[in-house]
């Protein structure tokens, strides 16, 4: 449990009284009571307030704010405004503003503005994160700690560079071992000292964002700005575990956000959180997937839903409001799929700058006679009513897709063989095979115990660091179905060419060697023919973007291309390896080919849909102390039906069901079964 | 009358025989007779001439230019040669270049290139302007000053950072009170001194043009920078009106330029002028509409019509020809709607740099044999024939459609609901349901007096200045239909939402509440559901881009969506109030509804079209003494018939007409009709 | 012949052996031999390894490596390594890097790096050129110096700014003859002082690339650059050949590459060489007339094939592998077209940084069992068989098209008429309607003799350089054909208008006048109707992009536009010039229209199609010594049999052939022939 003092899923989101007049007030303290709104999130951009010059703090807002919501039985989710620094800073001391990508020193403006490696920004952020544990350390409304927000961007400054060069110094200890390992002497660019080293931007080696020279240097800078945005927070970390190590430390993460490698972040947070901002045109199953992710991060750990809008964005192109039910879908996706929170950002709407048409629980009328309010009481409600039900539950998937940042960044800096493959798009395809077919899935890190699992999938897996190829070969020898793709094993962790044929360290694995890869343009296709049939795995399917030219050794040949000059070259094999076997996925196939497949796989193992039901009702599963708690999530407008099979007690409604269960349009059910 | 000197519709042009050669003027004297030219705009871009040097200035050249033009029968729109500094003021005092949007500072180049807020460019601008006035004062050619050309682009150097500030303290009188109006408490952004404030650009708040943080900040810049222009322009005014207070002074505007706030400027125009560009693609409703801005920034005053080219442009993407009768067609349309001079860029084609293949009277042939010149020729006999007849006749329109600058800009650096809102695009929706009606509209601010109207139109009011909200009552009080649409009343001059349900300071007025807004994409769209029959108003139509979604508060609903989960909610309303009405149209509808909506509410007023015909004949008026010209523009290629009713005299051809009068295919009428 | 120690075609390609181990450096021998490989190009990147500081130089790297290649039977083509300035000459003298054409001081990174205007650039690269060739000038593997690399990009530094306004004291001798030159009087530019003078990009008179305010500045800036870095180019051949006076020297081009005037450089090339990287959908045809062209810079001189892929590119989109046969097949045509090298970029596949994806001899996996090995082993083979009998080798075409690059710079920077002018897309259409005939082309600059020919053509000469009107009249005159189009001569050398009607300096060959020119969008088109027959040219035709609207005055009409007001105009004229003809195209016109066009002028010329075949197989032809090289080569996949007519033998079968020659999809056939 995050926070023993609130012993249910919490409810509640951002809110900046600071921004408004006191007599409002009083109106929020009611309206959060209608709601059932039991935490808010404060003090998450007011430095500027607290600190109004370099050496004034002025907390009694602050103390004013905790002690009027803890008086009406509000929690708090405490942040430390660190998120963006104050004017007067960046006037005194320019080093805490960026330097952008494209080269150009930034002012005063907008927020994660700070540059990671100011020492000034590094000095003033712990102070006050320090200030406010010290302050609050035994407010009885603190439930947890908010560092920041939304941490992101990169700098290029100067104290970046020097940072980046002693970073690099330990890294590789010497520049002849640097030199090496970036491949310097292509273009003739071996360092002789360490300073003639420079960041990787517009202005020497990068263009266009993810395009560059040298793959190796960008590679660590990426590292390396991660990195040093980690050392903020961890700086702050320190500072507030000091004042109360018994009080749970979180940053809000961002779901799929490239810039930072968030499975090195979690490592240092005592519970992830995150905002989940989905789109009208967003696949239901990317947020499943996302959700998955961020409970992957800290190996199956619950985590905080920290933000979402309860009704539209404004940040979007086209910002639809959310239908109605679909706020409450949403949420109860988000805690199918482990969350223990449901937060807003935010309680109330903004009244200027650019977030005001941002969705809020009290919108800018100001009364609680709104569809959006109501929809947000009726939710809180469910949620005091479900009380600990559900806290602590744990997913038990037996499927885990492996996902990589630093895979992720090397496949994205690559220049070659084409610009149209996707990471997260290819990860995606075998998640979303696998929501379809409704098969709770892990996602975990490259660096996770795979021992647990009956089948690993590893798409795109480009990047091998040391250690996995082993791990993979004994998961598979100890009967694990192990599966892989194109561009697979083709680098080491300095995105060096590992020799010798790919896929390099999982050639044995595989039994394959991949001796040329072709890349499709956009209106050109493949197809895919399976050789007899593999169980729902039959005839001819379509693939594109990529194609390996593989030649199977040892393994066996389960279907091949169907046209151009290696029609009839193996598209998909398999290898016995031990007691398991090894798949090797020589194209990007079309979303057919991934649900046979898959559904060929699983069946094998055993695994077995949570229910049948049409396309559109999403089911996962959680357990906890013996108890499986059923998920029926429907985002259909119309009524869906699902074969449930065991019987069980719906959470939501409190009737027993068994069998067929009917989940309105847009409903949710959660069925409590025997485990 | 701009001028009594020459009382008839100026014509001519852009002269700059600085460029050639002594032996081309004699052919130029030639040729101007040959086309009945009369008015010359020189000096435009010779301040580099006249000025060689810090301490030196020659005016010989332009002493004979000018004396040359006189004893030819030309007249002279003087210039003051501000538009571009010379070179070797960049060179000496680079205070004068501008840093751009991107935080670039600028070398010497281009045109329109000078700092607002250089004291040197203020000091040398002025001082020019000075020595042109005094030393032209007494010259009998002179009949009209213009000012530098074409004002335009915005600056984000340290002294507009200066300049920027003190306007603000100027503004704002307290940091307090600009911290609450621009919110600042939103992302920790409080100021407390000053010169903490940078220019909101890509280096501080703002990206992509239009995109920013603080509203309310990117929104009083754009007020700056049309101010500090206007000081500029000011500057010269003053120094020239010390020496000829008798002589107009103007500078030529451009139409619907976004950047500055015309309304503002042309309090200190003593004659409005402006550019006219339409491309072949550009919508003739368009064009008119702008006419009809331009007239309405002096309450109707008849303008300039500055520059136009007689054939192509040279700097749009695929310069066509104007079509045979094109060059005619489109000069009397902006006679018909207000123009008093036809005036060409330029007389004679240049022969390098990058307006060289822009169209010209003279062309590079050189020699009066072509269709241009002969065209130009053409209209020149026939303007010399109108001689005062049109001068300072006035519109007569009864309804009115409302133009905000300011609104523009807080609707375009608006985040959220939707990027495809276009202000322009939603008033011209109107005035082209207006003009396809024939029905005369003015273009009005929001400071204009509304009692002279029977219908004011305002589309998307987004921003409300304080005053209107009341003016609009008594309007409507008063027995006028008033129209307003969805995203409007919502917020102050600040860009501040008005608490308390939108459309705020309307909502009495219109008797709606708009709970929530809905964004559509592109590719989706609602329909509008008619109750009944509203005269021609009936059935169903379609929308789009943003749907209110709306309840009547008094208001009478007229139609509802037709699909949705606001299926059935109000997209119309009509409030009555007073002796009058208001409307809310709640979406941006298809052109069909514009046009029967409008049918509607004008035939209630009584307000008749001008003339029946087939669309594409144009028909305005203007009137005067008692007198009512009626003018037919045919836009077809084919001949068109309109009923003109009353009998009148065809000015062109002096032929009686009366009932159905035929125009030639991109063919002119102007009848002259009792009053 | 290039050198005579080799005397075949030379097979190879770039080495860079120092990027590896030494242990890989046997199999490289190894394999070589078994792919036939005799020529190396090595040390093109290694300016930091030679020289790891200031005063320092260490080339026993490179003495192993070219000791070691000639053991083994491999011949060097010797690089000077300038390529990419080290690290640390960037940090020491900071004035090696540019600054870019959006203003920004560059750092260190990237390739083709060097202010070609730095002092220190020039001294250091200068040095290291003398010092190679001093060291190696008597070594027997060298067989040709290859200085630098693709040289390209501009610089807009302070240094280059000054030794701007050097070259343009030079050029015109006084500001007044400059400010005449480029106008400057236009938009007040006159410059008073040289030092007034900035480079002109995105902080002063240009953007987007091609877009300025004078067109003038922007030609001279790009003829200074070309000449500033062929400056650099020439520095460092004149110290090579105070050493080694009997070696050739080049650097290698790179085909239609925009930013240098390749006819300039090739003056001082001993040998051209160029580097070709055609896409899967790059027409065969824009590849033929840029090996046509590169032959051309030296008067059908052979040149060096210096670089091609033996599988893919990394850095294009989509990079799609060659079919098996392609690499043979291109490699052939660059044989057919001039080429007297066949060399791969690269021989050992890279294993770190951006070029790792870019196909090469020895791949990734190390061993010689793969498809493009056993290709480039199977043409290295050929080769040898083909001994020296095709060397030097020449052209024998009677028609010429006229390329110039300062023209299309000057094409590409006009402002209008339309942006869809494309200089090289309009010289391909000329080129392809010839390559489809089958009719061999000489591509000739400006100033070639073009008294060889019988037909000329030069497309869309908007830019007529002194002596070139008469050089064109005289050929016509002594009986030529002379091909020109819409908007050609228009403007002289420095972008100025030839007043007195288009085309200028070309109406009296012409015998028209161009009175207007209307630009079509691109979803707008004409029709070209032909009067009468003209052989295969008849009947009606599309055309687009541009339509002049011309007057013949003594040309004869052959055909007139069918459609909008200018139907009936002409379209296509011809002028009996002398014992010749001059002809005009109007306006763009289709493909159909192209081919019909050139079959008609070539035949009344007599000029014969080499062969009769299918689309899809290209002929052409080399002569040597009264023999005959007839070249076919198949495009298509399958088979394509041609009409050869007379007897001869083909070189890689060793086969008697006549009349009907049928080569294997993909596949060549070189016939010999008797002259």
């Amino acid at each position: 449990m995050i926070n023993e003092k609130l012993p249910k899923i919490w409810y509640g989101g951002d809110y900046n009284p600071e921004q408004w007049e006191a007599d409002t007030w009083p109106e929020d303290d009611r309206m959060f009571k209608l709601a059932g709104i039991d935490v808010a999130t404060i003090n998450v951009f007011s430095w500027a307030l607290s600190q109004p010059n370099e050496d004034t703090y002025d907390f009694a807002w602050l103390d004013a704010t905790i002690d009027r919501l803890h008086a009406n039985g509000v929690y708090v989710c405490l942040a430390t405004s660190t998120g963006a620094h104050p004017a007067w800073m960046a006037k005194r001391y320019p080093e805490v503003t960026r330097v952008d990508y494209h080269g150009r020193k930034r002012k005063f403006g907008g927020r994660h503005n700070s540059c990671p490696n100011s020492p000034v920004f590094r000095r003033y952020s712990r102070l006050i994160a320090g200030k406010l544990a010290e302050r609050y350390k035994d407010h009885p409304a603190i439930l947890v700690w908010h560092v920041s927000n939304e941490y992101g961007g990169y700098c290029y400054c100067d104290n970046c560079a020097a940072a980046f060069r002693s970073w690099l110094e330990r890294r590789y200890g010497s520049l002849d071992a640097l030199n090496r390992a970036w491949n310097t002497r292509f273009w003739g660019h071996t360092f002789y000292e360490w300073d003639e080293i420079v960041p990787p931007n517009e202005l020497s080696e990068e263009w266009g964002g993810s395009n560059t020279n040298f793959q190796g240097m960008s590679l660590d800078y990426r590292r390396f700005q991660s990195e040093s945005l980690l050392d903020c927070y961890k700086l702050e970390y320190d500072e507030i575990k000091k004042h109360t190590p018994h009080l749970p430390v979180t940053t809000n993460l961002m779901g799929l956000y490239p810039e930072l490698d968030y499975f090195a972040w979690a490592k240092h947070l005592d519970v992830v959180s995150w905002d989940n901002y989905p789109s009208l045109t967003t696949p239901v199953s990317l947020t499943a997937m996302t959700h998955d992710l961020m409970r992957g991060l800290k190996q199956g750990q619950p985590f905080m839903l920290m933000e979402q809008t309860p009704s539209q964005q404004n940040w979007q192109a086209y910002n639809s409001l959310k239908r109605p039910g679909v706020m409450r879908l949403w949420s109860y996706q988000a805690v199918a799929r482990g969350a223990d929170t449901v937060l807003f950002f935010q309680l109330r709407r903004s009244v200027g700058a650019c977030e005001k048409y941002h969705g809020a629980v009290i919108e800018h009328v100001g009364h609680e006679h709104t569809r959006v309010f109501r929809e947000t009481a009726a939710l809180g409600a469910e949620l005091q009513a479900l009380s600990d039900r559900l806290l602590d539950a744990r997913s038990a998937a037996k499927v885990a897709i492996v996902f990589d940042w630093e895979n992720r960044w090397a496949v994205e800096l690559s220049s070659g063989p084409t610009v149209g493959l996707n990471y997260v798009n290819e990860v995606h395809k075998y998640y979303d095979a696998l929501f379809k077919l409704r098969i709770p899935t892990d996602m975990v890190s490259v660096e996770a115990d795979l021992s647990g699992y009956d089948i690993v999938i590893a798409p795109v897996l480009y990047m091998v660091k040391p250690g996995f190829a082993q791990k993979a070969e004994a998961f598979a020898a100890a009967g694990g179905t192990f599966v892989t793709t194109f561009f697979s094993g083709i680098v080491n962790e300095n995105d060096l060419v590992t020799l010798g044929g790919y896929p390099g360290e999982l050639r044995k694995l595989l039994g394959i060697w991949a001796e040329e890869i072709d890349a499709l343009f956009p209106d050109q296709s493949n197809r895919i023919v399976v050789k007899g049939e593999q169980g729902v795995l039959k005839g001819t399917y379509a693939c594109g973007l990529l194609c390996d030219l593989i030649r199977a050794e040892g393994a066996e040949v389960v279907a091949e291309y169907g046209s151009d000059f290696y029609k009839g070259m193996p598209a998909l094999t398999v290898n016995r390896f031990g007691a398991g076997q090894a798949w090797y996925v020589a194209t990007s196939p079309d979303a057919a080919f991934m649900q046979d497949f898959l559904a060929r796989l699983t069946a094998e193992k055993g695994i077995q849909p949570l229910v049948e039901a049409p396309e559109g009702l999403e089911a996962t599963v959680r357990v906890k102390d013996g108890q499986r708690y059923l998920f029926l999530l429907n985002h259909l407008a119309e009524p869906a039906t699902a074969e449930t099979g065991a019987a069980g007690v719906d959470l939501l409604t409190g009737q027993a069901v068994s069998g067929a269960v009917t989940v309105p349009g847009r409903g949710v059910a959660i069925i409590a079964q025997p485990g």
